[in-house]
């Protein structure tokens, strides 16, 4: 056994409480090199040496490490507790506080000395059922033409928008397609920032405290919110906090009166005077855009006019929470603040920071509930778009991304497969396209990519028009105006999302079910999934190759009565006596459930 | 090379800020694998593949893995960065967020998107010259006997407390002995409780507010504040705020009020009425101590309460500091709105947690300064006064607390041999004791380990009475009154102690410089062990065998002009050519300087 590839720590993301009275614990070992794991554990104020060895379950590999993992109950909240792992061949080793030993007493022990009820990440009930749908919305719908900003261009569905380009969209047109939305299934909706900015994106924040004029006014975002709260369907906000615009009435201020200004603590002036051409003297997102200095979230009067922002478009308006830009470079400090100002407004409101790799500092259960998981898109990307990795590559990132997190944050993520920031997904699958029939090959890659998005654990994130075949690269490319002409959309593509959005509204293990690997077929390319809520099982079989591939397997189903098994994406039902023998269409999927 | 033990994460403790432009990194790998360790980085925001590889140094070794530090300046606060590893036959490998690869872009890269000033964990400048001195009020010097509690028991040496034993000790006494601490070269006093309370130990609260009559009163503290203060000795007292006493007012209401009390929500009562007998329904310190009622931290009125209560002493008093009992069992939210309560209130203050075990999600930066390093305390016993581990496991261990931690939360640490609630160290080294010359041996155990507490990071912990040859088993026994007849007195160890503090202070590096591992001669028992703040360096030899050690080896120390290095505990001089040869007798040390 490799015995310094093991790893734990008694802290997040190795060791998290689930419920009050209940702490999960995982540990790392060498792939291959655990036969068994036990976790032995009892109150920390009782005698040693009376604890019955509990077995873990090993719940994900990646190229490198197995992860098993236990839930151990504690009526006291207390827990000492102390691994043994042991090989195929009979040796065992002990692991705690101290590192590996092949003697307890020298391993040591870890330790939860208290489950703080307050510690406990809890999601509301309703993340683990949202399906969120992304809109840009100066570009999903114009809704009301008297709001149209000057020099707004025409609707065009193969429009080449600059990035000063207005189209007119709106709140009031986001409120009249929220049918469409409805009938697509979606029941989340986050929209990039809809405040008073002078561009089109809107990242640059002029008034925190009122909807930008082109798009309409707080009444029509109400609207939109009532309206779409009694369709089924909650609604996010872009909280832009890690810089404002220049026209924000502070830096303005800042700009006016220099080291007089009362809002100078407010932003990183470098001197003073402050000035904002050629080169700002002063802290910018990015590299010197002036436009967007850098707010000091560490200043205790702009923190409470923030977090007042925050409370103040939930109390008035009842959006469900917050989408938070560049969330990576704000003080986390601040974070935990926002959290308590948000939750204690609404309980259930959800927060979700934009951040684009590890994410573990901010997803230990006192900031953000989630983040956009641009590290599973980038692995979808490498897997579907570009095939450039196999299955046990692909399977492997998702076990890693998973292992990073706690349950509760890995609930939560947007997982995404592109964004108003990233190259459209099928675009993608176009650039790194196939040979002859490419055409349906690249709707059927993005389509398993979506039909993988719906089986996996976390959010589903659609981006407004990848489900009607918008094609674009980067930015502005991906943030056309929305195609709306029926004949020019991919109905095909458009009935699949609805379908295999509706299959996850359907199976409720699909939603709150563990997550387990079943098959990592490499030389098929076929990566089967099992999700598992402990009354219902359905598996899930992805064929990401140009080949039709014949599976036969291991069952992951018990005998059921009814001796079949049914895939509910193709509607055929297969004879079920312990081992299954299917065929998926290249670039094909199955969704397989007892009935 | 092992690429499976490799590990690191862009978190605490494997990468903070240790100043608003700089990020310290740490990478682990299997002991001896890895030759050479490089960390490539550059701002997050720039083309990737400029970057020049910046080489790590090898600080620390456990007997399973090497850890390899360095400090990466960030100008822009933003950094990306990417770890090479080689072994001694020309392989590397490149390790990132994905993982080790052969392949940089298959590694990934890690993320520090924003150092935010006020994450950096900032030390205030007097804890890096902190002698600390632990006093138990009610055992250390009765200086008012007008204010003895009835039954104060006669203040002789060999008295056998019970665990209700008072012995008329106050702060009027801890006045009066200031001289004597000043002399024994401390310069800061943690007093274990000292508020109104039933018991002699305090550690069930009747009254937060009010300083217990047996001891004294606001103005005795006040005066022996700033008595201390003039001799140069800082001041911390003892918050117990995991649980109160069952006295405390507002536990008395939910008594006589059940439900209806205000404060039922300040503790956890599992029915009502509450009752305290024969078993209390109501969550308790320890198991079902009726007398000390758990506090729930985690309500807002209550915390309040005791933040105002934390406040208001250093506000009336002048105090420096907080030791946190119980710290583990506490809320951590709690503790991160503690910390800014203190630190607003007086910048400079220290707060250190009890906390026996890893405490790695405390000493973040965001709740304690520093722990009671229990975990380092059972390394010395092990070592010095058990002799159960040898050398290289003892210094295995040392390397693994330090690597649990940041730079900040290492030098914080309240490094102690016992405690009121430990058995006394020199008894633990009697209990593990000798053949003949015992007696002698025993007490060269224990100044091995007081040298070696003088010599390391961290704080030096001294409990009354260790330092002139208290005697005792646990609690009770460890509480004796402290022996002030002077004939009775260890007087050699009391010179031993004013000597090895006198060095701590007059050696800057043993205080402030970085620690390396110089020697590991096993067989020999001889440690040693160099400090250097990077314009002196000093290194400490111990040499925890029954036999006199001769130790030859490469010299840690440059040519000097001299030409000698002077042994500062012996006064001898060595010749120095690039090589030390010296002898050290039986648990005798050394601490060698250039001049």
């Amino acid at each position: 056994m490799n015995w310094e590839a093991i790893y734990h720590i008694d802290d997040v993301p190795y060791a998290f409480p689930v419920r009050p009275d209940a702490v999960k614990v995982r540990i790392r070992a060498k792939r291959g090199d655990v036969r068994k794991a036990n976790v032995l554990h009892s109150d920390r104020y009782v005698a040693y040496r009376n604890e019955m060895p509990q077995e873990l379950e090993l719940v994900a590999s990646t190229a490198s490490h197995d992860y098993f993992e236990g839930v151990i109950v504690t009526e006291t909240k207390r827990i000492r507790y102390v691994f043994q792992l042991e090989d195929g061949e009979g040796n065992s080793v002990w692991f705690g506080e101290l590192g590996a030993s092949p003697n307890r007493d020298m391993a040591g022990v870890f330790n939860i000395p208290y489950v703080s009820p307050s510690e406990v990440h809890e999601l509301p009930e309703w993340v683990y059922d949202a399906v969120v749908y992304q809109i840009f919305p100066d570009r999903f719908r114009n809704g009301d033409e008297s709001n149209d900003p000057p020099g707004t261009e025409p609707w065009t569905p193969d429009a080449s928008p600059s990035a000063q380009s207005y189209y007119g969209g709106d709140l009031a047109g986001i409120t009249e397609k929220l049918p469409y939305l409805q009938e697509l299934g979606i029941n989340l909706l986050y929209l990039t920032p809809v405040f008073v900015s002078p561009s089109t994106h809107k990242y640059d924040t002029t008034d925190y405290l009122a909807i930008d004029p082109h798009f309409g006014d707080i009444g029509q975002l109400k609207a939109l919110v009532d309206e779409a709260h009694m369709r089924g369907i909650r609604v996010m906000l872009d909280a832009v906090f890690n810089h404002s615009g220049n026209q924000f009435f502070a830096f303005r201020d800042v700009v006016e009166k220099g080291e007089a200004s009362r809002y100078k603590e407010w932003f990183f002036a470098e001197r003073f005077p402050v000035v904002e051409s050629p080169v700002p003297n002063y802290v910018t997102f990015g590299n010197a855009i002036a436009t967007m200095p850098k707010l000091n979230t560490a200043n205790e009067e702009l923190k409470q006019y923030l977090l007042d922002v925050a409370a103040y478009w939930i109390r008035e308006t009842g959006i469900d929470g917050w989408r938070l830009d560049v969330a990576n470079e704000v003080d986390r400090t601040f974070w935990r603040d926002f959290r308590r100002a948000v939750k204690s407004e609404k309980p259930d409101a959800l927060i979700v920071g934009e951040i684009m790799h590890h994410s573990g500092p901010w997803l230990r259960g006192d900031q953000f509930d989630g983040v956009m998981n641009y590290m599973l898109r980038t692995a979808m990307v490498d897997f579907f778009a570009k095939t450039s990795i196999g299955v046990r590559e692909f399977s492997g990132r998702l076990s890693m991304i998973r292992m990073m997190y706690t349950d509760a944050a890995n609930a939560a993520m947007f997982n995404l497969i592109g964004s108003h920031d990233t190259e459209r997904f099928m675009t993608m699958c176009e650039r790194h396209g196939f040979g002859w029939g490419e055409e349906k090959a690249v709707k059927e890659k993005m389509m398993l990519a979506v039909f993988f998005q719906m089986i996996y654990p976390g959010i589903p994130q659609i981006y407004y028009g990848d489900e009607v075949g918008m094609r674009g690269g980067e930015d502005p490319e991906c943030r056309r105006p929305m195609l709306w002409q029926e004949e020019q959309q991919d109905g095909e593509l458009l009935a699949f999302y609805r379908k295999v959005i509706a299959l996850r509204r359907q199976y409720a293990a699909l939603r709150r079910g563990k997550v387990r690997v079943w098959l990592e077929e490499e030389s098929l390319g076929v990566l089967g999934i099992v999700r598992d809520d402990g009354t219902q099982r359905v598996a899930a079989l992805i064929n990401n190759s140009p080949l039709e591939a014949v599976v036969s397997a291991g069952s992951p189903f018990g005998s059921g009565p009814s001796g079949f098994i049914l895939d509910a994406m193709s509607g055929v039902r297969y004879p079920h006596e312990g081992r299954l023998q299917l065929s998926l269409p290249p670039y094909g999927c199955a969704l397989l459930c007892e009935e």
